[in-house]
């Protein structure tokens, strides 16, 4: 039977996959968007992504476990969806506004992964993985709310250009 | 291109697959649940996910849509992990610990994907469907809180067989 501390272990392994997945997939989400503040904010997440790799190399080794990567189907997906949104659409407002969609579908799972894993180390008394988990965590919800805030303005313009769209299709 | 009204309707046709596949997969879970509280929590779950594709039903109409699914690897991926998760593994609290976390991403998806679809509803002045979406986001939300909470109890059983198992190995 499987234990906790290997329920943990599962999540830890199925974080860093995911983790390390989205480092490859950011710069092409930073190189797609045509807002702003919207490619600046894939970039600086980019940065902090690294980051939460780190903390979990140092989770691994505060349970004396070597850190590996286990793949994740539903992250996979998430991750595929993305770039099939980028290869398929032009730069434009209305391809941002999926863009945001797709990064908080990834920051969910990553909300709903990073908690189950600190609650699990919470249970077993793992208090240096449950504190290195509850920074990431704070920081992913962080990151979907600054999506969610931002959502308003890439709304506004995709629906200016979808407008514009409309308007040619008549014409012609 | 692409229009910001396609997107939501796209939204919505992943959301009703989504939707739909759930009620597939939580009278498994309610069924391999040992804890009574959890199994009951599924099996409620399981009435509000059909009232929720009554709304999807109703968002559709509004739009002047036909009610369509379309496959989200992601959920899909999510719902095989939970039914791996049942079909490899005895019932015990370990395997509540488990499903709880299997559902929580299934409910980050959801909250995902809702409040994308919503905020898509909102800047295109569609309120009827904004307001049907919102409806469902907040029980998905409140379903997820509940499943916070009752990890607790459950991890601290899951906790005690745990010691149980690995005392029994040692004996061995």
């Amino acid at each position: 039977m499987t234990t906790l501390r290997e329920l943990l272990i599962e999540e830890l392994q199925d974080l860093f996959h995911a983790e390390k997945q989205l480092i490859k997939a950011l710069p092409k989400m930073a190189k797609a968007a045509t807002n702003e503040e919207l490619k600046a904010g894939f970039t600086e997440h980019l940065a902090q992504t690294e980051g939460h790799v780190t903390r979990l190399e140092k989770a691994f080794a505060a349970l004396g476990e070597p850190a590996k990567a286990k793949t994740c189907p539903a992250m996979k997906g998430l991750i595929e969806e993305g770039n099939e949104a980028i290869s398929e659409n032009e730069c434009s407002p209305v391809l941002d506004a999926q863009l945001i969609g797709s990064a908080q579908r990834v920051e969910h799972y990553e909300i709903a992964a990073y908690g189950t894993a600190r609650s699990f180390a919470e249970s077993l008394g793992e208090t240096e993985v449950a504190a290195l988990l509850q920074e990431t965590l704070d920081e992913e919800g962080e990151t979907n709310k600054k999506l969610t805030a931002l959502s308003e303005t890439v709304n506004a313009e995709a629906l200016a250009v979808s407008a514009v769209e409309l308007d040619d299709d008549e014409k012609e």
